[in-house]
């Protein structure tokens, strides 16, 4: 079977739907904007692969002065390792035999790893796994809002990098968050109190790591954070630009679709459904927002039909077998529907790319 | 980069999360029982591959007594061409000249190929692409209350019908709906209204085709209905659940996870995110159920972690580096998620099937 991954130099137009495809001026700028925000305010800068999950943009990304790169899961961070990346962060919690040994193995080839953790129960397998031959890098991982993984309180941050730092085969590195949206002040306090307890123990926390793309160009209001981590920026969706993050002029990502029933005067169906936008509302009353036709709603995802609300739509909507651009919602689950992601420049395709990371949740 | 699916004996305990696993006897007791069904009505039973996506899977249900498949795009219909079925329906209207090409070259080496179409503009399409060699067999997709694709009166499905009959390319071969939940009255008004429209311009309606696994064992309230379609009923899910379709036990689909943090009493964090679950909600206010722990909710996904809500959790729930087992709320989405799938009987791996059609979205 033969995937209608189009060729260099073949129009938008042509492109086979439903298929995401990445502005590359709009996503250089990206890059540039973020690097340079950053350069500013004297923070690393640290993009989460996760919203691309291929390898050459992240070199984009170091080339733009990148520190190093973060992944989410072990599985994602080897495709990474394989393409040679030296500097890695696995923001999660290791647990279990078969995940150590991986990440025992990762750390033998990765010049600069760094895992996190915010429990006793995950410290103590990560220092039974490594036995100190080269120690590896462990950030505590703060609850300063996000109330999803973390310690609660500096004291729990204290107290766990305490027992990092006493494990031989771990080396106690810092501290980490990933906040909730608005929470810089709670972020600053947190660091701060963490990082006077951990002074009053003598032990070291060079790096404070801050995440998140929606208040990426507010990381100057955590003074103590030393990096800030970003995933979503890269290309950018319709919640970036509902955070104030972005404007619609940033959005590098649009699913090229195709009308394919026209079957009422106030319904249209589009050949993408929820197996190449995904159902993530985010918030949002609806699935996805239809470029240029302002009022026009996708009310309902089926797995490949997506159904549009015409009745507010204040122009023509296009016929069947016309063409249409969605902005996603989410724009990160998109990369991991597809198995390659398609570059364009003035309305012709650049490249190509395995979308090297796909599916790799483990 | 090596992928951590389990060798045939592996015990479920030992699979690294999260991971996607189905159990045999249920799978072939779901099949089995849709067949029944299905044979004591007499009604054709075609399968949606959609749920599955794996070609040894379809074997068992036309091994059953299935009469062909349903594929839902050119795209996944190649990959079971390739695996050699000779009976496959695409119920999507296939628009534009990359897609019709492919879709010319399947008829020319799948016995049996049927299509849908909804409106003039696809039977154009259509008629211009086949030349009467192999003519393509088209159904005229009825909207029968389900509000996506289909003409929407009997009497524009007659209309449609007798367009696609002039074609010297197409033939005619009857009329297909997907309904609405609990719409079997009004399917046969329909059916039955468009079969005399039809009759009487001396036009044959062999078949007439209804679909959906919700109303699947209510198919006989259809009478008119040739065949029914359904692809959900296979491996079943929380929502299959809740509309009376299946019980608990009829559940062959659960994701292993493992809890990886407990960061308050009232709070569990799973390695199983909507990259493994999907966003899907289906009504339901939380993204899938934690198989023997009533009353704990996940009330949030990121990516790459569930937030389990306990605070009306009446059992103890599992602690750091336990497993746990997500019923999801949609089983179709999550196998196409993953590149293959996980089998097993009495608490033990069996096999490990490529998902061969997953991301086949054109």
């Amino acid at each position: 079977m033969n995937y209608p991954w189009p060729e260099i130099g073949t129009p938008l137009v042509e492109i086979v739907t439903p298929m995401p495809v990445i502005d590359e001026d709009r996503l250089a700028a990206n890059i540039e904007r973020a690097q340079a925000y950053c350069h500013r305010h004297g923070k690393a800068f640290r993009p989460h692969i996760k919203t691309h999950k291929i390898p050459a943009i992240a070199r984009q990304q170091l080339k733009a002065g990148a520190v190093g790169i973060n992944c989410q899961k072990v599985s994602e961070a080897e495709v990474f390792a394989d393409a040679g990346f030296d500097d890695i962060l696995i923001t999660y919690n290791i647990l279990g035999a078969a995940k150590l040994k991986r990440l025992k193995a990762l750390n033998e080839r990765v010049a600069r790893l760094a895992v996190v953790a915010d429990s006793e129960a995950v410290v103590r397998g990560l220092a039974a796994a490594f036995d100190g031959a080269k120690p590896l890098a462990v950030l505590v991982e703060c609850d300063t809002g996000g109330k999803r993984c973390g310690v609660q309180t500096p004291e729990a941050a204290s107290e766990l990098a305490q027992k990092t730092a006493a494990a031989p085969g771990l080396r106690f590195a810092g501290i980490l968050t990933y906040p909730a949206i608005g929470g810089a002040a709670q972020v600053e306090a947190f660091i701060t109190r963490a990082m006077e307890l951990l002074a009053a123990k003598g032990i070291d926390c060079p790096i404070r790591s801050n995440g998140g793309s929606p208040d990426l160009f507010s990381a100057h209001l955590v003074p103590s954070a030393t990096e800030h981590r970003a995933g979503t920026y890269v290309y950018n969706d319709r919640s970036m630009v509902r955070a104030g993050h972005c404007t619609a002029d940033d959005l590098a990502m649009h699913i090229l679709a195709t009308v394919v029933s026209r079957p009422a005067p106030d319904r249209a169906v589009l050949d993408a459904g929820s197996k190449a936008l995904t159902s993530d509302l985010l918030g949002f009353s609806d699935y996805g927002m239809v470029d240029g036709f302002d009022g026009a709603r996708i009310v309902s995802l089926s797995e490949e039909h997506a159904v549009v609300d015409l009745k507010d739509c204040r122009s023509a909507f296009p016929e069947v077998g016309q063409m249409v651009r969605i902005v996603p919602n989410h724009t990160c689950v998109v990369s991991n529907l597809f198995d390659r992601m398609v570059f364009h420049r003035d309305g012709i395709v650049t490249r190509v790319e395995p979308i090297a990371a796909r599916g790799t949740v483990w």
